[in-house]
């Protein structure tokens, strides 16, 4: 048998590849593969569903990450799914496969930051799978939420002229992941040193214990407010804006001016020689939301707090571009990398 | 920190333990952690939901498993779930972690059965993740059913003088198992030796490619049959039965004479010097329905095929029992496996 690389397809293009050829036979299917979650038709509401699977080693670090907080962590990631449909989360189910290093005491870790997170988030946990691994932990959540047909925003829904739109800040997330794994080689290197994070709570906490908008979602629906186009930022705001574009069939125009960055992240960015906006623009796991909304809804969102006008979609020919604050066009790249 | 193993909860003490201090407040749980699949309220139909992990060294071996077969068997298992809620299956997600071991061309096989098995059952793949693995392939399946409320079936409602009924033949997969696993030993020794399991095809396909009892469901539908509870026989029929019963409230009594087995696994068990009841009671991975019923109903199930009436539903008071073809009545004990 022939041998391809995984790797040379990328996590989109091996999706894309491995589930081309199936069909949708089933009238309840609104939505399959291809957004945040898939959309489900029971008649009255939609059952919008997602999932999630996080490995050790691959995805978290248990030598930085308190279990506790992994447990918060992989709950949430879901529910941001779920918030990105317009949608709220409703129920979750969780699989562990964990090796027979873990006791029951770590487990017990793991569930307390699992059921904070059911908890400020009002959803249930309702089912899910424990089995062992021959190695480390495996986590997989499905989040499952809930929506009016017509309350819930695609990818794809984005025109020409629409405004882009941002929450929160970008970059944080990432920028903490830096310092974590930072102290770890200087811990690893020299077991004395304790961990200098004390100054970077801001960026730490951002990477340790996300919050997903459920706040942005009750606003939009306070304030009847219907975005064109959202997903979640969890890949870097370039990766999330080639994805609208994609499915939307636009093209974009960002201004580096528009991207919230926090002040604590610009400052830990220059303390690591990166350039703010790339950290911004390639990243992830911000779970903010990037959302476009008719020019006509501006004055829906001007006075909400923490949404941040970045932008216009533009034409699919125009392509999808940077204006920096040097007043510089440059052209984003499909990897969401931005060569300056 | 304290540490202690989670074998010694076993996996229900131990799924008991993690969820017990998990409330529910959301109004559409219907059903939440303890059944074959959590049921939700849409309002007009019930969405029901259920979910699995498989780890590669743990519940798959590749060296005899085709990886076709594991795509296949991954979903069917779960859909299993949502027919034993006496739902119909509509969607499924499948996530997997893999490893760089595998290529492109691996998993497009995976797929394959994937699919053959969405084909085969009518449900649509609607979502998923794609994960990189240190080691091996875990895979999880999330199935999602619908039915209209008045028809869910739950494990909890048999009542004393209900008849327990088994579809299928039990014990044959788990004999398949024993016959793969002792070629695999023979090949491990000797490379030369060709495996020998020409005239056990029946087991080793009812291993290798389980079928979900669809077809149990729509017969119950057209003849207005609903089971009092039911369940799928995933872990061997003593199990199923203590689950059905600690849930119902009930007792048991079991007649050996009634419990399907397929003539070719009376056979192999002997080859194997194994008793075929022990096989039906304790072999897991079967995938029938076990189900009780309102002795009224017995017209309706008497001239449908593969389905064996095998005992009665008894008082809390009387246990749980097996009378063997010789007439002594055995006790089975909580963990399914009885000691002749």
């Amino acid at each position: 048998m022939q041998h391809t690389d995984v790797n040379t397809l990328g996590e989109f293009g091996l999706i894309d590849h491995l589930t081309k050829e199936f069909a949708i036979v089933q009238p309840s299917t609104v939505k399959g593969v291809g957004d945040d979650a898939a959309v489900i038709d029971n008649g009255a509401l939609c059952t919008v569903v997602s999932t999630d699977m996080l490995v050790e080693g691959i995805h978290f670090d248990l030598s930085y990450v308190p279990l506790r907080h992994l447990g918060y962590k992989a709950v949430v990631v879901n529910l941001s799914d779920i918030y990105a449909m317009n949608a709220f989360p409703k129920q979750v189910t969780v699989s562990i496969a964990i090796s027979n290093r873990y006791s029951v005491e770590a487990l017990d870790e793991l569930y307390a930051g699992i059921r904070a997170a059911c908890e400020a988030y009002q959803v249930d946990l309702v089912g899910g799978d424990t089995a062992s691994s021959p190695k480390g932990m495996t986590i997989s959540v499905t989040a499952i939420g809930q929506a009016e047909k017509d309350k819930i925003v695609y990818r794809s829904g984005a025109r020409p002229g629409d405004l882009i739109c941002i929450t929160g800040d970008l970059g944080a997330a990432y920028l903490g992941l830096q310092l974590l794994e930072r102290e770890k080689r200087i811990w690893l290197e020299n077991p004395d040193v304790q961990p200098d994070l004390e100054n970077q709570k801001y960026a730490v906490g951002r990477q340790l214990k996300p919050e997903a908008r459920r706040d942005m979602i009750e606003a939009f629906r306070k304030n009847s407010l219907l975005p064109t186009s959202m997903i979640d930022i969890s890949d870097g705001l370039a990766s999330e804006l080639f994805h609208l574009c994609k499915q939307s069939g636009t093209g974009a125009l960002i201004e580096e001016s528009g991207v919230p960055i926090h002040p604590e992240s610009e400052m830990l960015a220059l303390k690591f020689k990166l350039d703010p906006i790339t950290c911004a623009l390639n990243g992830g796991e911000d779970y903010e939301l990037l959302f476009t909304i008719d020019p006509q809804d501006v004055e829906k969102v001007k006075y909400l707090p923490e949404i941040y006008i970045a932008g216009e979609m533009l034409e699919a020919t125009a392509g999808i571009k940077l204006n920096t604050k040097g007043g510089n066009l440059h052209t984003l790249k499909a990897q969401g990398w931005v060569h300056f």
